[in-house]
């Protein structure tokens, strides 16, 4: 059986998870339960795939982590400002 | 230049990162600004990539995912807790 579908399916899930993450977040701007260490290691994290998926020149690899670095990034963005404000 | 130290170093920040997000949600039991849509998803898709990282027996794909299944796991657990006692 070919394992390629079970991975389009893991990218797409967990690139698809951080949608409705990242619109509660912008739209109520709560990010008290949201952990800026969780967020600042995962968008720095999901930067390095982008760029391993560049040097390989993967696009399945590049495409889910560009998707994902946009929404995680936005959420950190809220979350570094809540956290300035204080 | 040998790409395979940054797919590493991505694997390592990005299981990592649930962590502090994983003992900040178990020890606060705050989970208001977490999207539950957000928890379903990904624990399940990296429940696909553990599926997958099996299939094609490679151990950092299962190692990565097994530990950020567990975090994504109790994250999840405690959203759904407090979501079914409203």
């Amino acid at each position: 059986m070919n394992s390629d579908w079970i991975g389009y399916l893991a990218a797409a899930l967990t690139t698809a998870s951080f949608l409705p993450q990242a619109v509660m977040t912008v739209k109520t701007r709560d990010t008290s339960s949201l952990s800026l260490g969780m967020y600042s290691l995962f968008t720095l994290g999901v930067l390095c795939w982008l760029i391993y998926g560049v040097l390989l020149a993967n696009w399945a690899i590049i495409v889910a982590n560009a998707v994902t670095f946009l929404l995680a990034a936005a959420i950190l963005a809220v979350k570094l400002h809540n956290s300035l404000r204080k």
